[in-house]
């Protein structure tokens, strides 16, 4: 359990020259999440932080909120069949269990198709869902963060990125001060994953809501993603790339700031603008949108 | 329906200038997936090819592999509710009709986690589903494909990518010949539905297994990329970036021939090597695995 990174034979091409040697991979292996022992959810990740990967998902679903709300996580023990027909731990499966009192999720795949990664929630009513099911506004709109600030996240976040270096292979999502002080970081082979490690550590060490921090996240910014920071109280998101049109439209409605093609000292600022202490200037022309 | 991009207001802040304009954005917007009308899954998807993506994302998990296994598939009409209690078409829900006889899946959320993205499939069990299910071997022992036509690949995508160029968030799955023509090309904000719709097309058209080929994906090779080449019958799968642990171990399970870090001529040849016509020379002195 828990190996970030896996060794494999690879033969290499470079320059015209064959060579074959060890190289080192990001491990990737499916994470079953069990609610209050029912199957909830699949997700391929990199193992480690699974306990805080299950609750980060639970916050993100609207079925956590505060750290008493959760009583125990654990691997379960016996989950997968072997060729001879014992059953070891894999410690591919978590079970969450919920503190008495909580409501449980009525999940049924007829109602809810809870899925791994990129959704979990449809279009309009999703929307809808996470209006209804955040626990608390996106206040801090007293926020403000210097986009010099925002323009050194990404190399920050480079730099303490430690499996990346070895693997080219992993996503990454850090927790900043609005000064810019790295509070956590996180890396998985999914970067849905990434954030929910961030969120269920926030969770569990009772810092949530995250209000007064930036997320940074090392790709694109997705609707799951933006709904993720909404979910966990982030007031500002930046994506090192593109957002996606229903992330805007989700930062827009819910006042997240969200803030992409942050690369150099360049940024986009596509929703909450008010948080990014922009001083107003005269258009320059420019061709690119990126 | 069927929109691509979007176009949203967005203030961009370079080099110490900021102006307004409106920006294009890939669209992102549900899928909800259908089995003879009931849910399957949610996929957060680019507008567009949605049957396509159903029929990919079925040949991927099993369902069909036969375009005559198919007999249907048709928005929902009224499938989403609006607020003064009416319903429309939002062309984000379709339904996906098998041919009578066609075994449908037991299809419960104690059984069967099924998911957008990731995975839907868990772990050994999941390794032993694929060699299941897969319909066809990956045969073309004999396929040999010369280096210097996978070196080619990326940017032949590239310059076939329309949508990219004008929005930096999409994700492309290419088709190609061994000798490197381009057969076919999908865009999506995931890059998994850009594989599902390049199936779902070979599916309709007849064309799986779709032996022969060379797919190309933009990103990462993730578990669920090779999953979905070895369910279509693709014979190598080459990526841009970085594979995982376990895509290494399905290549190397099923036969499939897995190149990672395609850029420039460098390349990694992590399983299947055989398909690759390498001459092997003395290893030279290298440091970085990327």
């Amino acid at each position: 359990m828990g190996r970030v990174t896996e060794r494999r034979r690879v033969v290499r091409l470079r320059d015209g020259a064959v060579s074959e040697r060890a190289d080192t991979l990001v491990a990737e292996e499916p994470l079953e999440i069990r609610l209050d022992g029912r199957p909830l959810a699949i997700t391929m990740r990199t193992p480690g932080d699974d306990f805080a990967l299950a609750a980060g998902f639970l916050v993100s679903e609207g079925v956590l909120a505060r750290p008493e709300e959760l009583a125990t996580i654990v691997y379960c023990a016996g989950a997968t069949e072997q060729a001879d027909g014992t059953t070891r731990n894999s410690y591919n499966v978590v079970d969450v269990r919920l503190a008495p009192g909580v409501p449980v999720p009525d999940i049924t795949l007829e109602r809810n198709v809870y899925t791994t990664s990129s959704c979990g929630l449809c279009g309009k009513a999703s929307l809808d869902a996470v209006r209804t099911t955040a626990r608390w506004p996106l206040g801090d709109g007293a926020l403000r963060v210097e986009p010099g600030v925002l323009a050194g996240l990404p190399d920050r976040l480079r730099a303490a990125q430690r499996v990346f270096d070895r693997t080219g292979g992993l996503h990454a999502a850090g927790l900043f001060s609005p000064t810019g002080e790295l509070l956590d970081l996180c890396e998985d082979v999914g970067r849905h994953n990434a954030v929910d490690k961030l969120v269920g550590r926030a969770l569990t060490q009772g810092r949530l809501p995250l209000s007064g921090t930036v997320l940074l996240v090392s790709g694109r910014a997705s609707f799951e993603l933006a709904q993720k920071a909404v979910m966990a109280g982030v007031p500002v998101l930046a994506a090192v790339s593109a957002p996606s049109s229903l992330a805007v439209d989700l930062a827009a409605e819910t006042g997240l700031t969200l803030v992409g093609f942050l690369r150099g000292t360049s940024m986009n600022v596509y929703a909450g603008g008010h948080r990014v202490a922009l001083e107003r200037t005269e258009p320059v022309p420019h061709g690119d949108s990126g």
